[in-house]
């Protein structure tokens, strides 16, 4: 099923990607556990999609809907932190690591309009050891409305990544 | 209607706080708006009551619900994240400005099961010109899950609080 396009109150939510990023199931990297941000798709909270661009860097597009309101008729900031968790998060895991998140650190830049779709781009800074950095933001066009440093560490040993 | 008992999958879940500590209504401080936290007071995301203890500091009761599930049986991070903004942010409100979060620093501790109940613990830890500067905590007992910092904006003029 295409969850790209999902009405809401009568309006599709567009989640698609550019023309050169490639569909990507990074939740399933973790399980089926993982479903307070990815879990209703076709709910009134989050809708997300994830893919992976030409570089390989994980993106998002996610929708926030009308349950995540904090000020009125815009995302909370406690909803828009979660979305930076889950994608970072997600961000150490393509890089080939389990990992959990041990710190987050969110700033935000703009009131972010309820019932928009942003893009969450984020990046690995580096790894060292066990101790994985990355970094994100969630925006639209020119416009930040978050940006976030997260510090992930690996559990157990990572898999071996391909090089190149 | 008494909202501190509530069913959860046939089980009371109990938000009651301390014997010395007074009910209180931090979110209508900000509206009716604020919804992705507060919003919900019998659903199966968060359940939260707010209070002040005898020093007025502000603390919360919160149920962490199935639909925050990020690992397997555990809240996911970004659940743990936006309570901790809801309740920092609160804080700065009930302090006696109006704020929006800035910047929001998250350290996990340890992994939260879910269907539990918890405090967040909060204060300001100082006040400068618009920076109102809030720490916090996920605990139970001696369990603490997740640490925060939090600098809020006070936004217009705050306003004029009681010595006392």
């Amino acid at each position: 099923m295409d969850t790209t396009m999902a009405k809401a109150d009568g309006m599709a939510v567009d989640l698609r990607g550019e023309s050169n990023w490639t569909a990507f199931d990074a939740p399933a990297l973790v399980g089926s556990s993982l479903r307070f941000i990815s879990g209703d798709p076709h709910g009134e909270r989050f809708r997300i999609r994830y893919y992976r661009d030409a570089a390989q860097q994980l993106k998002a597009r996610v929708w926030f809907g009308p349950e995540t309101e904090g000020p009125p008729g815009h995302a909370h900031g406690g909803a828009i932190a979660a979305v930076l968790d889950e994608v970072l998060g997600l961000t150490g895991w393509a890089a080939g690591h389990a990992v959990v998140v041990a710190n987050l650190n969110v700033s935000f830049r703009n009131l972010l309009p309820l019932q928009t779709v942003v893009t969450v781009e984020s990046e690995v800074v580096s790894m060292s050891g066990r101790k994985v950095l990355v970094k994100g933001r969630v925006c639209s066009g020119s416009a930040i409305y978050a940006e976030a440093d997260c510090l992930c560490i690996a559990i157990g040993h990572p898999k071996t990544s391909d090089e190149g």
